[in-house]
């Protein structure tokens, strides 16, 4: 039997997660190493967010063509997508990204920092990779996730594409149905339709995009249904019918050339041997942990990024391998306050969470500051004048405490509320604010004038004005 | 001789700053009087801010079509556009914007409380309009200012023109000279080039876009370059030829057919009668006012908005009515902050300083964090990956002071800063924040981090991380 291998470190999973632990980590020791199985490169840079947006782009500046007339450029009816040429584009971006996480990451190491392979516990800080075994002071688990795929879809999984596989479609079939309207659902749904593919939408919950608000709810599907049609509320089923599949949903059926399974990612745990933590798991098989130290139990083992299965985003992804990594450089475990939450759908208008969630709230203590983007001057020029802002406040203190946008530029705006949020800014401090003119910080500014109107506590000063 | 009326507020001038102030002393008070001469609309919402955005949109939508071939858009040749139609969409939003300020402000006013024609001082309290005398308690200055038009091109005026007639215009010629880069210059200037005119840019200073920091200079200099031709250093000479005009500038010459003069605007002060304030006038003839009680020497009169010759731009002018409404509605004059310094050039990419100017910052102190535009992910995406951010900090403690941006989105990243600064946050306060992705927010993380590797005070932590 060969040599048990010693490292202070060993990073499981080379994604966002690992790699960010990895930069802190090299900054302390080289004695570390970074175990990946399967393809390098992020989920985010291969197959989430940044191919998303590109063919968010593409499929945005072709469905701007409606408003040519109207501005007085002629010729919309000339234009055409090449969605193979589309798509080319899109790879073409992918792979600029990927090969800049590639380079400067996994390329950098020295001989032996990093392992090709599928890790597994035999104890907690024990490891095998490719037969060998590695002892390590820490381990960080940063193993990511993958696309759910039901296991009575697995016969058709030849018509049924996840993420995995979208990006690496030449073209697209005349008609898909995309089940699951999360985040994913939406962007592609949206964007393949504007690219002239016929597509319908299911989900099984009674909303869409994650929204929980019956407000911001209401109003997302109203928009999103004329985008393409939504039949909601039940699960969809799909049975082959010749060479194309039918999905159905209640009393709703739709006949497809092809299906978009956007049903949510679940973590990658299985064959990582996490039984021999000795630690607790959840039913989906992630050990617990303490959201504020990443440690797993009382273990020198931390986890990080979305295999965790809770908040499967790049920056809260990135935040976590550095709390993970810090804990596991350190011999005392530090808790570390986490972000303030920001979930943005880059459908159109985008979609934003920013703190505390409708479910989450204390309706009896609540005022929402609400503004409808009908009316916004700069909305109506950029001929997007179509959503909804709902911020929610103390009604006593008038303290901000969570929003959710529908909206174009809701991606912006969400960042100016989540920093508010994250210093306890009042409604009073965020009215205090220059807003230029025209933008669309200005229906944030209305938003926030709506919810003022509600709170108990009054300024004795015109809020706008700040005695010097 | 008829009896004198007596008011407790008189407000002259009916723009921005005037129906601003007016909302305020509404609420206290029936007896006041606003009279303006002239047309009504503000001038943001008839000449301004919002026409200006929406010809920009038009211009920024057609172009875009450049990229059409790398999305694998096809027929982009078969578009055109018809300046004349777009024209008639922008006048069509502007009359919403100028219905809508109007219908919410003159049009609510009871029997008296307004007053069509020009006002002019007789002495501090008494002013005189259409032959009548009012005597007013206190008075608010807002008569907003006017487009400059240098003395030498009278004679050529029905080839010259400024805001004031541009969005009135049916079609553009050929060939056009814009002269003066501001604001104003770059916008028209660029959304005419964009809009097929052949367009040469003029300006005697040396800078565009009223930027200071020399290497947000540059590279806006070379990046407007490509858009159209600019002349800077020289004050351009304009002389006829047949039916022409030349324009000049040192050995530059250029044969247009009409010129748009965007030199700037100047306070409408004359005829004012603000010799019979008592008070000492500046150059330009503006009352010397104190910049937090807007009050002109110790009268009971206050000036607001544009007519204070110092920062023409809609948010202020409100800033100042309200300081100066509420100052006028009290017996004691109080000193109220001004806002964060915040100015948006609305072209593309845009232009936007935050805070400090580059001439106001102590050099020996200063950091600048840079990043440039080129590599950002989404800006490559978005195919607007030019421009460059820059922000200042103290090197000795990391506040953030001010900053210039050019870029995409540069509106909404100017938001953050100038919330930021107005809570006098530090680069460390900004790195903790989150950032989503792929966002423009990301770029100004970089340029934050490269800020704060120059910064002396270094955070014990990971400046990401917070202990909870």
């Amino acid at each position: 039997m060969s040599e048990v291998r010693e490292v202070e470190v060993a990073i499981i999973g080379a994604g966002t997660a690992g790699l960010t632990a990895m930069g802190m980590v090299r900054r302390h020791t080289k004695n570390f190493v970074l175990i990946n199985g399967g393809s390098l490169g992020t989920t985010c840079a291969r197959v989430g967010c940044m191919p998303s947006k590109a063919l968010i782009q593409v499929a945005e500046d072709f469905h701007r063509r409606h408003l040519f007339e109207r501005f007085g450029i002629g010729g919309m009816e000339s234009l055409s997508i090449d969605v193979s040429e589309g798509m080319e584009h899109v790879r073409e971006l992918r792979d600029t990204f990927v090969d800049r996480v590639i380079s400067n990451s996994t390329d950098t190491l020295e001989e032996g920092q990093f392992i090709e392979g599928y890790a597994k516990f035999l104890a907690p800080t024990l490891l095998e990779v490719n037969g060998a075994q590695i002892r390590a002071h820490k381990v960080i688990i940063a193993t990511g996730s993958r696309p759910v795929m039901p296991q009575a879809w697995l016969a058709l999984r030849d018509k049924i594409m996840t993420t995995d596989e979208f990006f690496e479609q030449a073209d697209f079939p005349p008609r898909m149905a995309v089940i699951g309207l999360g985040v994913i659902g939406l962007e592609i749904g949206q964007s393949l339709k504007r690219m002239s593919v016929e597509v319908t939408g299911f989900d099984q919950l009674k909303t869409i995009g994650g929204l929980q608000d019956p407000v911001a709810s209401q109003v997302a599907i109203e928009i999103m249904s004329k985008e393409f049609p939504l039949y909601l509320g039940q699960a969809a089923q799909i049975t082959q019918e010749g060479e194309q599949l039918r999905v159905t949903s209640g009393e709703h059926s739709v006949l497809v050339d092809k299906v978009l399974a956007s049903l949510g990612r679940r973590p990658n745990v299985a064959n990582l041997g996490l039984d021999n933590l000795g630690a607790p798991l959840d039913a989906r098989g992630v050990p617990v942990y303490h959201p504020n130290t990443l440690q797993i139990a009382d273990l020198p083992v931390f986890i990080a990024g979305d295999v965790t299965g809770d908040k499967a985003i790049l920056h809260e992804a990135g935040h976590e391998a550095r709390i993970a990594a810090y804990n596991a450089l350190h011999d005392t475990v530090m808790a570390f306050k986490r972000k303030t939450p920001l979930a943005i759908t880059f459908c159109d208008p985008n979609i934003a969470m920013v703190g505390k969630a409708w479910n989450e709230l204390d309706q009896s203590r609540l005022a929402i500051g609400e503004m409808p983007l009908g009316p916004v001057g700069r909305a109506l020029i950029m001929g997007k004048n179509k959503g909804i802002l709902r911020v929610y406040g103390d009604k006593q203190t008038g303290k901000i405490l969570g929003a959710v946008l529908m909206g174009p530029k809701g991606e912006n705006l969400a960042h100016l509320l989540a920093w508010a949020i994250e210093q306890k800014l009042t409604v009073f401090n965020l009215l205090a604010m220059p807003y230029y003119h025209p933008v669309l910080e200005e229906a944030l500014q209305a938003a926030l004038y709506n919810l003022m109107s509600q709170v108990e506590i009054k300024p004795s000063l015109p809020v706008e004005l700040q005695p010097l």
